[in-house]
């Protein structure tokens, strides 16, 4: 039977990028459709009743949400290539750990995007704190890298593909922040690197500039406001 | 090799009791040991650096993190008995969704304990908020289950277990709630009752009214200061 798999995404979307490097490592060719979130269309209201969100993946014609379950089903339901996540449960459990914990570690603004929405939306002392909790966030998953290649070890996997697409929001990021996270994290910075040299990121994540002046011209409206 | 398991706990945590839940279902023996959140002990520091908080499992010494990480692992690791994720992807991504649901609902509130938190810590006009917004995610919850047994279908699955903690909050939030939850939900009602007779979970559940009596109590602390 053929396969019918669309996406329904944001180009700017870290959680739709999750989704569009899961199914590229898997080499599943997939129609992504450019969502305008302040003009639902009828198709994601259908699929995603419950949060309204994107991504979400149509896998002949059922709906998977939410990121992280979707690199999960991807990983689940094209068992062939690349496996994400590793085959030990005790591994298993560690990788979602990390692929978690940028999400959970900022609850109060995840709805959007975490950490990064703060430090751009924000100004003056709420930006500071916020730029403060980003900079603690990064330490501890610098921490956590440590001399691995990748956060799983030799092997790049599921925390990979959900850490990676906040890479492409780092520039952005420093221009707001006005300091160098990648000088400052310098495994961060490597382990970045390596994963960029990945067809299926850098298919995957948009051009930083052009992310960075998305994000400023964004930041003007609010400040407008 | 003898198994050590250790499940670092509190009694009234719903996130604790589905650790409870599913360890039984898998006929695990475990030595659940009571942490004291104002004075956390140092095997609990030590195996949960990152975030401090309970349940930690401590399977041979190694440690895992997260509530439904947690369940995830359990399934995982004891494979033979009481199977609680589906086997078809698409299954386990919707048993996955059900389970985060509750959680990322009330993303603002997530740290100690998802909306009954703020029902039962804060007055006046918060409180009346909070209420609205339980009251929907119970709507909601309510349609998900249908005529079905279980949210997974014939079967308990991960999803109730996920849920089921929730349940023994019910009292105490019905106090503070002023209304019977349990007749406006019946769908829930039923499949709640339908739960508690699995020794699974009659025996992780604490006691209703002693479960109320201690909200209560730590609400008098909070609205003295």
């Amino acid at each position: 039977m053929a396969e019918e798999v669309i996406l329904l995404d944001v180009w700017a979307s870290p959680f739709g990028m999750r989704a569009r490097i899961a199914l590229r490592e898997k080499g599943v060719e997939f129609d992504m459709r450019e969502e305008d979130l302040s003009n639902k269309s009828p198709l994601l209201l259908k699929m995603n009743p419950v949060n309204k969100q994107i991504p979400v993946l149509v896998h002949n014609g059922k709906p998977v949400c939410e990121s992280l379950l979707l690199v999960q089903y991807i990983d689940e339901t094209w068992v062939r290539e690349s496996p994400l996540l590793p085959s030990d449960p005790y591994e298993r459990a560690r990788a979602r750990f990390w692929a978690d914990y940028v999400d959970k570690r900022h609850e109060m603004t995840v709805q959007i995007f975490p950490v990064g929405r703060t430090v751009w939306q924000s100004m003056g002392e709420a930006q500071e704190a916020a730029k403060k909790e980003y900079i603690e966030c990064l330490k501890v998953l610098e921490g956590e890298l440590g001399d691995k290649a990748y956060f799983g070890g030799e092997r790049f996997g599921y925390a990979d593909v959900s850490l990676i697409p906040f890479y492409s929001w780092f520039c952005a990021l420093e221009t707001l922040a006005d300091s160098n996270i990648v000088e400052e994290f310098p495994k961060m910075a490597s382990w970045a690197k390596r994963c960029m040299q990945r067809e299926s990121v850098a298919k995957s994540l948009p051009d930083q500039h052009k992310l960075r002046d998305y994000i400023m011209e964004h930041r003007k409206k609010l400040q407008a406001q």
